[in-house]
């Protein structure tokens, strides 16, 4: 089948807070092929700079637009797919904002093929099975350890058997302090839930500042210490890892292609590879990732923080590893991004979370949910609107 | 002084052609600061993305727009612009676009800065003096070993010291064509000339097609192999760097930060960083990037493909190194990249290209000249127009 729209669409809630919650608004990707099918995706990005990076005109051979190069193309097999996000990074190589703007055309891409051939996307991406995942709760240290012991006594009460405790004071005061909201969320989740920790980046590049708080973190059992450092701080990381005993690190978040994610693994030595699907230019580079960190064991996780129909994305690229790994699952999205999909993932009777069978990502949209939360946008150039917000309920 | 307005202009060729010539366009930034100081910068920049990502509403607390975090900013001395810079990236953590928008807008506020203080921004950036550069000629090879003849003949006639060769037929064929075309450049431009080679990724991340070159590029004593991998292929840049006896290897151009371009230096082995300071966040992690690089025996070199004031403020991070070194000066650009200027950076009599003594980045600016290519552009959502095009001309 052959490309013949691909829209986006600019939601967003009607106020933006200067919080850390990205699910404030969304970048939704609508494609439709000319046999009539339609996928959809969810780029993890700046709605409006992402618009005008699939519709800008082009500057040069190595700088266009994302639309350029999709509309039009075939898709009738995964290698299509492939070899279009080839296509577009070469021809929007001096566009930085290229690998967001795709992520979302090629995660709609694997849907519509899915849904055109009636096959799950995981099943397309060559996995035998989609295993189940363990989702766990992430949430913000206490402002002090009594709020932090709380927290973890809520958490470990819903059953949660992983938790994620981040940002907040941790890392910004003494390593005393750090200590004592670390006691108190394993005191509040008990023995038996895994304990995860987010540093947020907060000592920059500063490794001595990190190791400080290896104690405290591997007293308590720590599974992983989340982006103590800014993503390009690879000896920062490397020289972290060589001091830590039982605790591994993090990170991957902020990669927008496969290559930064894998240097953080040959070069930065973590333990987990954490890949926003969103961000890093799909499904594609995403499962190249988490076949890369499998090599050399290390172990990948999803990162998603919006939709269900982002966090459907973000499961599928390591859906074949065995049951029981470990998932991030949003638990506080707003109600922009809860109310997208009709279909939800939720924790079955075991608490683990599965893909669904169905075609594509196996998620109807709700458009008459959202559509209230559309953000009207027109960008003209020259007296040519070269994009126009889209119907969304057709 | 307290900023006040940042402007953005997207000027472009009538016709863009597809070709790789990044100066059929521009991303220009004037910069005005309570005081009436005007400052200028330019980033290497996909225009229409790079508006948006100034302008865009944020989408949460680490993805702003640019002008959020700089509009009402006070900046009096270079630590500020750092500074600046810092809540910058903090801020537009998640907006991919934010460095090549940022770019400009630091150069703009170094300039304004050098103009409000009287100093050259060479002398600003704490350097004692500011030393020739030896520009190279930069080229494509021919389609024929007998073109390439011809094209190093001319060059070595105008007086070029040095000349590069690239993309065209290199790499793309056999390794005895190759050889055809590294020959005739080097008996073209006689023995004296130096000669550098430009791969333009041919060979992705292949070591050994790239290898197989080798015998031939360092038989016509070939100074650097720029480019033979994309650039996040640092295994591959080692790979190649241990195979290597006398060429070096160059790339960096498209570093977004200082540490992708770091990441070259200490990972890939890369003997020549290139760095475009419009697109790695301006003339500050430049200057980072030449000390990292100084200290490791890594030789920095410009990289720069547009206007004069580009050229300027590409040749500031570097003015401290002893005259002689190597610089890119573009020869070929579009009539808007040379119209923008009053003042050109001319070879002197001794062949070397000079940064200016005058204040800021020493360059005017003939706003006349370019006021055709000016492009009209109107971003508007929810029915608030975000962005109209300003007036160029006061």
């Amino acid at each position: 089948m052959r490309i013949e729209t691909v829209e986006a669409f600019y939601l967003a809630m009607p106020e933006i807070r200067d919080i850390g919650d990205g699910s404030q608004d969304m970048a939704l990707i609508r494609v439709r092929s000319d046999d009539g099918t339609t996928g959809w995706g969810e780029c993890e990005a700046s709605p409006l700079p992402t618009i005008a990076a699939l519709v800008t005109p082009p500057s040069h051979s190595a700088c266009h637009g994302v639309l350029d190069s999709v509309l039009g193309a075939r898709i009738d097999q995964p290698a299509d797919i492939a070899a279009l996000a080839g296509v577009v990074a070469e021809r929007g190589l001096d566009l930085l904002q290229t690998a967001h703007a795709w992520s979302g055309v090629e995660i709609a891409l694997w849907d519509l093929l899915g849904r055109a051939s009636g096959e799950p996307v995981w099943a397309l991406l060559g996995h035998r099975a989609s295993h189940a995942r363990l989702p766990y709760a992430s949430q913000l240290f206490g402002d002090t350890p009594e709020e932090t012991l709380a927290k973890a006594r809520q958490v470990a009460a819903e059953g949660y058997r992983a938790a994620k405790f981040g940002w907040g004071p941790f890392g910004r005061g003494s390593v005393a302090a750090d200590e004592a909201h670390l006691e108190a969320a394993r005191a509040g989740l008990g023995g038996d839930v895994a304990l995860l920790v987010d540093a947020g980046t907060v000592w920059g590049e500063d490794v001595d500042a990190a190791a400080a708080r290896l104690p405290a973190l591997e007293a308590v059992g720590t599974v992983w210490l989340e982006e103590p450092f800014v993503s390009g701080a690879l000896a920062a990381y490397a020289g972290l890892a060589d001091r830590c005993r039982t605790v591994r690190l993090a990170a991957g978040e902020g990669a927008h292609n496969a290559q930064v994610a894998t240097h953080l693994i040959d070069y930065g030595r973590i333990g987990y590879v954490q890949v926003d699907t969103g961000r890093i230019g799909g499904i594609g580079p995403a499962a190249a990732v988490a076949r890369h960190g499998a090599a050399r064991g290390v172990t990948y996780v999803n990162h998603t923080f919006t939709s269900q129909l982002a966090l459907a994305a973000s499961l599928v690229p390591y859906a074949d590893v065995p049951d029981g790994a470990l998932c991030e699952y949003p638990v506080e999205a707003s109600p922009l991004a809860t109310g997208l999909t009709a279909g939800r993932l939720r924790p079955g009777a075991d608490g683990l979370i599965r893909l669904p069978d169905q075609p594509g990502l196996g998620l109807e949209l709700d458009l008459e949910a959202v559509r209230g939360y559309l953000q009207e946008v027109e960008i003209v150039v020259n007296g040519r609107c070269l994009y126009r917000t889209p119907e969304l309920v057709p």
